[in-house]
């Protein structure tokens, strides 16, 4: 099963930040702030936005990027979980 | 009776996921989230939108499709429910 | 005495869904959803609208439509209930 | 004493329509559902609109309008009522 | 002292509308009703506004204007209570 | 140290209105009014803005004007206080 | 690691202002205004904006600047605190 976005909207899975508390003790997930790093895994499928502009896309598949924390649909398929947003809720790439 | 959705909007059937807990037991209704699924069934008149622009579908009547959770309007026909909703409402098709 | 809508409006009249209880008793008015489906009794006046962009009509008198339930004004004429509402609020022709 | 309304704007004074209850009582003005009924005093001014269109008036003096309930500001002259409102919140002309 | 007000503000004085109840008492002035009226003291400087066109004033020096009530900035100067306001606050024009 | 504002942006300094209240005693800042009138310190570096058009200034250096109580962002400098607002928050030159 | 911003926005670190207090105490994180002045890390990658527009810079790498203090995402990398923002966000650059 694969997940295909339309428009300008983009499919990510966010990435686990392993993070270690002061004491060396992992901490368990609601403790944890919510991960705003996710990996590209699928474009939208483009084409003229509400504006009649094309679109562009700034990002591509594989790039780990920052996603703003409160935008987007989560949405499961195949057991896990990913997320669609729009482009212009990826506010940046990582290298 | 059929219905015709008017403009840009598009007529979904939601498609019951099957979810079994962890212990085999098959959920009530209430306890499942809300189906994020559908089926297309109609598209609409098309024409021209709001700014002066051509209506395209992105999508086509048969296609599975991922819809914003909160967006559209339920209505019923011959006793079924259906979901009237705008394009922009459908995110993702799965394929 | 008859009620020409300005503009994008349309004039219709909601249409009483008759509907039986499971045990085949007639409910109450209050128990009721509020219907959704109405006859078109008269066009706008047309013209321009507020984008300069000449105003077409995509349904007809007499058509049956499927109406948004919050959108326009409920408007009394001769004794009879009616609704004015922007085209925009007709969601789908039923037929 | 008279009003001349700017730009687009409209004054009409609302038509008190006569109502009996079921048992033939005159109702006192509170247990009565706020008239919609307005009649065309005077029109605006005209001239171009925030858009830098020509305004256009699509009723004339003396019309009998259904008007928005919410819309328009009352102002009092002459010790008689009136409502300033914009074109657009006038639904209807009844003829 | 003079305030000159900017782009497409009007400069206007409230008017004290004198009332009198029915039976003949001056009331206190918590117990009338704002004024509506307003004289204008000064027009803004015009030019282009937001939109790229260039301002027009429809109101002159010493018209009697009904000024939206809650629009507007309340000033002092030289002990007298003036207000700014944007032109399209200003509803008509009383002759 | 100097504050450039960026684009059609203005750094103003308020200016202490003195005020004696009814019997010749001066009043603690908490039961003054808060200042409305300003100083102009620095003119924005201009350009285009968000609709492309080029910025003007109506204002110049040294204006004593009326700014509008709650726009505008609050910043020190050299321990003194000055806000920066955009020249849409600026109602008035007082002359 | 390195955090590239997308379109107009820019990559800042706040600037930790020294604040002694009246008796020369130096005041606990909580007792000092949260801090406007930020160096401007990295811009972002420019393109077209949302209204067709060629993105321009007005600020450059290294450049002290006043932000809004409540615009931006905060993010983290390499244990260190940074903020992106739409370059509308800032306000001003210290000279």
């Amino acid at each position: 099963m694969s997940i295909q976005p339309l428009g300008d909207r983009v499919l990510v899975q966010e990435i686990e930040v392993k993070e270690v508390s002061v004491g060396g003790i992992i901490l368990p997930d609601s403790a944890k702030e919510k991960p705003q790093e996710a990996k590209v895994i699928a474009l939208g499928t483009g084409g003229i936005d509400a504006n009649g502009k094309e679109i562009t896309f700034h990002v591509a598949e594989g790039d780990t990027v920052i996603v703003s924390k409160y935008g987007g649909t989560e949405v499961k398929a195949d057991g896990q979980e990913y997320k669609i947003l729009n482009q212009n809720d990826i506010l940046a790439i990582v290298k």
